[in-house]
């Protein structure tokens, strides 16, 4: 589960280099940054390390895998959008649960659990437009709703947690209402208020 | 004390986010960035973990509930310029007094404290700056003396700890010495040399 | 050794100051993220910590000072760009081996490892890149091989550790890999291919 989400998540960073004169291995580094950043970021905040994908190597090489095999096909295959926002809806999905489950079993406050749920899901694609120069995409009002989408999942999630303890009504409830939302949002182009 | 610090800061994270076509979770994040960056990283490079504001959830409480307020007043309400400047300043010398507290009391030596108490002051606002794709603020010349009375106060402070230990005397006259130099660089517009 | 290191790259952090109105501070963070960035980049990945500038305050010094006396001698003296690119690469070559090692010897996985000394190598650098808003220097193509040398230098480090433990060999020889594969590709313009 967890080697699919760093795979769609690796994509996302190789697509990023697109057009923007990055050899292979700037297209390696933007996807084990969108693929680890925000595992990375949890671990730390929390001060579980050595982060997770440097105890388990295996994950690096699933994300170097992918990302090499991606940069030859991405000039190659076409694979229709909407595959890819799918695919990285269901991978914020599963990754924003798993961040918050983790902060969880590590003692963190609900409050607390459910940003870091969210951070784990959204630091990685943050990290990946810093690098190659664009505000962050979940910042900005035209990709409807992502981080939001994020945040009620890990919410539904931590709230059956501490009705229902052992996840297996927990995590998926969790997921669906993150993955429900955020193709929710694309499909009827749901927006969070802008600053003016 | 520490919670006004991180309302200050937490404001001017959302005020960046003006123009730029940003939503309020993207508001947030900047709120929050600003608001806990330079306490992160002080943490992090101590190996101070979890980070403070996982710990202390009445910190994420105070940043989100002023982040919300603040991003629906500031297109309402005129709060005038000085008023912030005068706000961030006092931010500021808190914030890198405090910083510059917890090193020495995890026996940091005095020029790695100053440069923690410095980082603890300014971190937030450099990542609130590269989130929004512009040169970090305190980088600039015409941003005055910011990060140099951060630094004159932490020095001053730490000078002061080793003759009159107890925080009664150096903290207060730390804090003045930034606050103090942070307004008068305003004023008279007293810059540092820039580069050539 | 390291603090030779250390002062290449501040030099690098204060040159990419030029032309962008930052002055004295900015230029000083500039040259501390450029030398401390990836060593600080693998110890919080490692949770080695506090991290080794923290530990060590001597490092700290010579970044300072060197970045204080770069920043007033750039306008004024003339350095060939041959020797700074040389220089550079010698550092790359030196911190690239270091990091490699420290990783092995606090137990990381070969992979890891690689990975780690390539992150100790080029984190410094991208930060530095991003601060002043410029897609990092290493995932272009018209930087020729820089990563990819220190990635391979890297390998060849960890498998000569394997066959001869002791660093006598391993480390001249990685460290010479780098070098040689980064002058080379200078010299005959070698480049990975690069996302069309």
């Amino acid at each position: 589960m967890e080697h699919s989400a760093v795979a769609v998540f690796a994509v996302s960073g190789v697509l990023a280099a697109r057009g923007k004169r990055i050899d292979l291995f700037g297209a390696l580094v933007l996807a084990l940054v969108t693929a680890f950043g925000g595992g990375t970021a949890r671990d730390l905040l929390l001060g579980d390390l050595p982060v997770a994908w440097i105890r388990d190597a295996t994950l690096l090489l699933t994300a170097t895998a992918t990302a090499v095999v991606g940069f030859f096909m991405v000039p190659v295959v076409e694979v229709p959008g909407r595959l890819l926002v799918f695919a990285d809806a269901c991978g914020l999905a599963l990754v924003t649960i798993i961040g918050t489950e983790k902060a969880l079993g590590l003692g963190a406050a609900p409050t607390i659990a459910i940003t870091l749920g969210v951070v784990t899901g959204v630091a990685g694609g943050i990290l990946r437009d810093v690098l190659v120069g664009e505000i962050p995409l979940v910042f900005r009002r035209d990709t409807n709703l992502y981080a939001t989408a994020a945040l009620c999942g890990a919410a539904v999630f931590v709230a059956l947690e501490s009705w229902l303890p052992g996840r297996e009504v927990s995590a998926p409830a969790g997921a669906a209402v993150i993955l429900g939302l955020r193709l929710a949002a694309i499909r009827w182009k749901i927006v969070l208020p802008e600053l003016r």
